[in-house]
């Protein structure tokens, strides 16, 4: 059965539901009372609501004499989210509530270049494993959230021209999903916008608009926040600061195939060769890391370098965007002190002074955990929104389609 | 009388006119059906917002039997904006219909450096002749749009330290309007983003949600479009590209102190100080065009190389913003096939491939007019809001004061 379609702006169940969820109303009284609509409307809805699971009703609210009121609350218990957060090299795996409240989690190696049949089969074995470990079944599973290290279509979940990925070119992840959780809705994005959007609602939302987070590790990228949603572009390539020319920094060749990008000398592999070439055995950025946290005074010094060039093209993107924060995340971040020091040092002096009044520049508070969070809002923004609930209530409310030979 | 507050979500008159403003419902029935309220609930919103003006009643629509039912329709004439769109040595003014629908207009030179006292006597002395001209009377005023070229504080009007108005820092625009307009709201922003807005509302709002409107005159500056809203930044500052660096153009010293910002080397004056140094009489962006338009070699070469340097700082905003469109205005874009010409050969060399498959660079398609059509625009958005039209009726049904002490 085709969807309902309303109007944005009919006071629907799924409308009503979102008042519970945000505070605005915790029973059927107050919905009445904020909506304008009457009681037994309300009512009608809210029993949908109930019987979708996702209200819980709590008695015992004061009472004004008769019967007494029941409390309804948003009941984040009632589904479980999948999610996987995918780096080049390694990954983290979680399953959340509907709160994106981090239930159970795991951080594995992993190679992507293994390609999507083996590395996907892999993922939904281990979120079998997570699931009984958080003591849930794969039906309370209601959606599936995928952070992936390349462009993506988010559209189909499509990775597209991913220059790290290789065998994944035009993938349709949530296909892969389907024969062991039908039915869960899969949602697929670049790895940097899945962070930014985690540490966005975890930690900014209720203060701050406008928020870039940058994520410097085997790759360089940054996820955008504009009026407190994720801005993901027309080709969904916003942020894709990783190839961006930085002048007087040398003429390293990227895996791009240009010169220069900040990618190619100031990510965490390049500070690695770096180190190699004065004699510091380093492969990669936690690597970098180790040794700057030892005390190494090459790596610190490079570390913080890489700082500044990463500061060159934020100095830019902050006269542009003018963000009210700047969170660094990504494996480098671990060796924050040196890496944010660097950063601020050039976009103090490079950005204008306007744009640079108010501005912070923080580290992650999530850390690791900003991808998988990231994908569980991801999922909840979309299965929680008024179209997607009212669109659930018709279909549980619809009669059984009848066999048609 | 303190304005009601209610719920965002609530089924109030401003959110029924918004119905009708939108096309979304044209008589009480449907908007009934739309909504859900009772049609008793829908009738008495819907006399009140009649009682305002903003809505009228048109007979004759299909009879179902009984009374035949009235359109409803929002009346756009029942009101009219006064917009000044101000420049550095010249500007436009106009008034508008609430549709955004100029009705009057009138370009003028201007020295924005004669200071706030004196320009915005001559603003509302020509605001005055205008409304004349119109057949319109200052009680009809519902507010008033005003671009300024530098920074703007949104909230309270002001500028902050605009470097080409002397005089004007700390001047809260509004203030100088109310003896003449009072209770009409003025709504101050920088000249970019009202461009910006403007281009948008009228050209691009249908298919597209992210545009740059990149201004070149005087100046260089740029207003941004992010998901279908202007993005202003945490401090307002967003889009200030004109002091951003360009490698390898010289190191002409910018009014701002540094050098080598792209203004200092692309903007009008920019090009004109290049055209007197090789022998060719110029002191403005005007001057240019014109002799583009003539075929004087020279400053054909100059402004294509202009547009290379613009597109050197736009390289790095399509990667990090990825918009749909980037649209060139500005007095400069009056050589517009140079210009962008220019703009296009480093863009589409400098970005990267999936941020410019489908980019597309266009000329301002409302030329001179983008900048009071975007105060119209800026002025609408915020008045015929829900949040506006239920203040509007709050204070219109409120009991006169009685006068105490």
């Amino acid at each position: 059965m085709a969807p309902s379609r309303t109007s944005p702006h009919a006071l629907t169940a799924g409308v009503l539901f979102q008042l519970v969820r945000g505070g605005e109303a915790a029973s059927r009284a107050e919905l009445a009372r904020t909506t304008g609509l009457a009681r037994s409307t309300v009512s009608q809805r809210v029993d949908s609501l109930l019987g979708l699971g996702l209200l819980a009703e709590r008695g015992g609210g004061p009472s004004t004499g008769g019967r007494p009121p029941t409390r309804l609350e948003f009941d984040a218990g009632s589904g479980v989210i999948l999610c996987a957060d995918l780096g080049a090299t390694h990954c983290r795996l979680a399953v959340s509530d509907l709160g994106a409240e981090i239930l159970v989690e795991l951080p594995a190696e992993l190679d992507i270049a293994g390609g999507p049949e083996t590395v996907l089969a892999w993922v939904q074995d281990r979120f079998g494993e997570l699931l009984a470990e958080a003591g849930r079944t794969a039906d309370q599973v209601r959606g599936i959230g995928v952070g992936l290290p390349g462009p993506v279509e988010l559209t189909a979940g499509r990775a597209v021209s991913p220059p790290i990925m290789p065998g994944w070119d035009g993938v349709a992840v949530p296909a892969h999903f389907a024969a062991r959780f039908p039915g869960a809705p899969v949602l697929v994005d670049n790895d940097v916008n899945v962070m930014a959007l985690g540490e966005y609602w975890a930690s900014w939302r209720h203060t701050v608009d406008d928020l870039l987070f940058v994520k410097v590790a085997t790759g360089i990228g940054c996820g955008i926040v504009s009026g407190g949603a994720l801005h993901r572009g027309a080709d969904g390539t916003a942020g894709d600061i990783g190839h961006v020319q930085v002048p007087d920094a040398g003429d390293a060749l990227c895996h791009c195939g240009n010169r220069g990008c900040v990618e190619a000398v100031a990510s965490g592999g390049a500070v690695a060769r770096r180190l190699v070439d004065v004699g510091v055995d380093a492969h990669n950025s936690r690597d970098v890391v180790g040794l700057v946290r030892a005390g190494n005074p090459q790596a610190v010094e490079l570390v913080r370098q890489a700082g500044r060039l990463v500061g060159e093209v934020l100095a830019g993107a902050v006269n542009f965007f003018n963000p009210a924060v700047i969170v660094v995340g990504g494996d480098m971040a671990h060796a924050h002190e040196q890496l944010i020091a660097g950063i601020r040092e050039v976009v103090y002096r490079r950005s204008t002074a306007l744009a640079t009044r108010h501005l912070e520049v923080a580290r992650s508070r999530l850390d690791d955990r900003a991808g998988v969070i990231g994908c569980a809002v991801t999922v909840l923004e979309q299965i929680l929104s008024p179209a997607a609930i009212d669109d659930a209530l018709a279909e549980a409310e619809a009669p059984p389609e009848e066999a048609t030979a």
